[in-house]
């Protein structure tokens, strides 16, 4: 489609990036000065502007290009979905929406067996939490600080018809502390006083909070944007145990960490448990179009046969999301993509990482599965100081001059290539991380 | 694309069904016995199963394919979306996100400056009431007990990461009456004393919950599925003007009014205000991808200049969205789809309606604008004693057999077809009403 701004010029980024400045409101920023990253079009793993720079990708977008850009057969489905019928009310049955479902359960544990769909993470978040109230009869939902689970709250409270009632839940939310050993909020100095230390944080959170009165755990598998927090051995079993003790609905958002990112399709299945929940979005159809959902175990489906489930959405379901899903498992299972995602991470990215961390003193720890990585950048590794927002800024900065997209939060690189890269992309992402690095050495006191 | 379920076999409804009843759970019902409409596909004003069977669509699915089904305009630029770009972050800047949200400023009213967009209606409301509460510093809502405005309300108060803190407000959420003379709240018997009535009640709860603790009234331009309650005349005058005096932002949900299903781009222009916010969803891109967003006025816009804005989604501005969004408002505005609209409603539609009316007492009152119309279904003129659920299901059931796929919300019909329709297709329409309601006429008493 051709949307030249001046029918008769190139387009430069300086036209787009001007469209958006005078008309698109961004996210999670102050509107005044921003430089928006212009994009013209991608493949694989790279992408380019209208003027011939590119980049690597290490940042998936939002952790959800896990197929890479432009896979053919995604596109490909889409276009027949959208010849076929590109949209259709949830109320429906359509075929697309009931294969895309198939799929999904035959990729989960035994004993799921229905798929709710949503727009995307944060709404498939709302629904398990609803699941869990309505199943459960209780209200407090448990959850970690450091976690991000979505960005809605209000809109089902602010609705007056009759469908606001059933949703009309105390602000039940307690937030307990979830293992980080590098900054451990338990005084603890190794992985077994970590998960032990934790688990009983989280059970006299749960004893004072009244075990009667709490629906659901919920939690990210690997905490992504907090720092991927790969949780120590024995952790999730212990969050598991004690849901179990306290018939407390356990959901598992696997949003960012689902969908072949830590090297499985769901990042859970290496702790060896299986929650009551399954949260998902991104990897599922790697973004192509919105979606998300909530992945549903047996006696909870089955408790919905004759108890009114009371919520919904207008693009639930969605065909051609529906399609792009479809597509995007057919193609990761048949091009071993979860598996390239493994042994990447195995092989080439973590050690990789791991040379950086014994060659730049900055590189304070490198913790993540699969191509979830992240390193933390600390000006000091005995007092662990975090490198501050400027020169975090600065080093995001330089990285993108150097052709790498990269992910920064805090003090932190994430290292969330798509699942799809290569080892030799990995070698080129990690040479210039590597010359940039060099460069901040000075941050180091 | 070709998922068929066996290779050697044509499709049939009951696959598709099947498929769906063992992977699908679905909104707003109990799972137990639903029996699920298949749809093979559609074009138009039309669909149709895989058997045969086709229906004249009077829904609009959930009243968003304001432009009718796979309009071959907006199909062919998501395809090439598709090949250019089919997804990228927010963060970014876009070209076909620019031109989407510089369309959405050219058809709001002077003074709105920036889009903020977002998946669909709720996480609209949800944003638009984050504004509200940012750029106030205030934190109750006020908004119709006759009204809906999505289903989130959990995702951010679960999240335990800073970006939680800045959206934690109270649960202060609330609810007044809006005017609905048919069944006045206000003991009014004509329009100026339930427009009197129901300002004075708003004034009243405005007082007595503290003006300078509330930070935006939220209202449907015109209440949909409460039942379509086309405010009387000086309401909305009244409501800004209440609005302005207690320094309170106005948020107007166009999200099932707007883009042209009253016969105007936003409903509330024929109501003579502007409001601060406005919410819109839907019709905007007929549905064709997820898509919603915040259209925000200028003062607002602009505080957002040096203040932090404290919301996003992964999704915002999806391409693919976007390019929907192009397509159709273009397709809308050289297809005179708007005027249409208006057309069909004023000298079609709403006469045969009130033809209708005039000989099946069933039939309560008719109201709406454009092709957002509603029947209210009553056994007894005086009474107004709605007739019940089981009769107006199998009333559905009635119609849907005859051929028209209708949307019915509790004693009512929302005749909602696209904005496309032709006069033909609402004769054919109502020739279909006239005869299941000849059928239903004992219903009344
Ligand atoms: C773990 C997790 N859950 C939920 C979400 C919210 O997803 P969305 O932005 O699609 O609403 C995110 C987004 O980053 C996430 O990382
Ligand atoms: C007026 C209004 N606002 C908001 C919504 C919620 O939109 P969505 O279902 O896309 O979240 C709806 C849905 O019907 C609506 O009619």
């Amino acid at each position: 489609m051709k949307l030249a701004l001046q029918d008769d010029m190139a387009i430069t980024n300086n036209d787009v990036r001007q469209l958006d400045r005078n008309y698109v409101f961004h996210s999670w920023s102050m509107q005044g000065n921003l430089n928006p990253l212009v994009i013209a079009g991608a493949q694989g793993c790279e992408l380019w502007d209208y003027e011939g720079n590119s980049w690597l990708d290490f940042s998936s977008q939002l952790v959800n290009v896990n197929l890479g850009y432009q896979h053919p057969r995604v596109l490909a489905a889409m276009k027949a979905q959208i010849d076929e019928l590109v949209t259709i009310a949830p109320a429906t049955a359509n075929l697309t929406r009931g294969e895309a479902a198939r799929r999904i359960i035959e990729l989960a544990p035994a004993g799921f067996s229905k798929v709710f769909f949503t727009n995307a993470g944060a709404d498939a978040n709302e629904n398990a939490i609803r699941m869990a109230r309505l199943y459960t009869g209780r209200d407090k939902v448990l959850s970690a600080y450091r976690s991000y689970h979505g960005n809605t709250g209000s809109a089902i409270a602010a609705t007056g018809d009759w469908r606001r009632v059933p949703n009309e839940f105390s602000r039940g939310h307690v937030h307990f502390f979830n293992p980080y050993l590098y900054r451990s909020e338990f005084s603890a100095s190794n992985e077994q006083e970590e998960c032990a230390r934790a688990l009983a944080h989280l059970r006299r959170i749960i004893e004072c909070e009244g075990p009667g009165a709490i629906a659901a755990i919920l939690l990210e598998s690997i905490p992504g944007t907090a720092g991927i927090l790969v949780p120590p051995a024995g952790y999730m079993q212990g969050v598991r145990a004690l849901a179990d003790e306290f018939g407390i609905i356990l959901i598992l958002d696997e949003v960012m960490a689902g969908f072949g990112r830590t090297g499985s399709w769901f990042a859970f299945e290496q702790d060896g448990i299986v929650p009551d929940l399954i949260t998902f979005a991104k990897g599922v159809n790697a973004g192509y179009v919105p979606a998300g959902g909530v992945i549903i175990s047996e006696p909870i489906a089955h408790y919905f046969d004759d108890h009114f489930f009371a919520g919904g959405l207008t693009y639930s379901g969605h065909p051609l999301a529906m399609a792009a899903i479809v597509a995007t498992l057919d193609a990761m299972k048949e091009e071993k993509v979860v598996e390239n995602a493994a042994y990447i991470g195995d092989n080439v990215l973590r050690p990789g990482l791991e040379t950086l961390a014994a060659k730049h003193p900055l590189i304070g720890e490198v913790r993540g599965r699969g191509v979830f990585q992240a390193m933390e950048l600390v000006t000091n590794s005995q007092t662990k100081t975090p490198v501050g927002a400027a020169e975090m800024a600065s080093i995001k900065f330089a990285l993108t001059e150097a052709g790498l997209l990269s992910f920064v939060v805090e003090n932190r690189i994430h290292v969330v290539p798509p699942c799809t890269i290569s080892a030799e992309q990995v070698e080129k992402g990690l040479a210039i991380f590597d010359s940039v690095l060099s460069r901040f050495g000075g941050l180091v006191r």
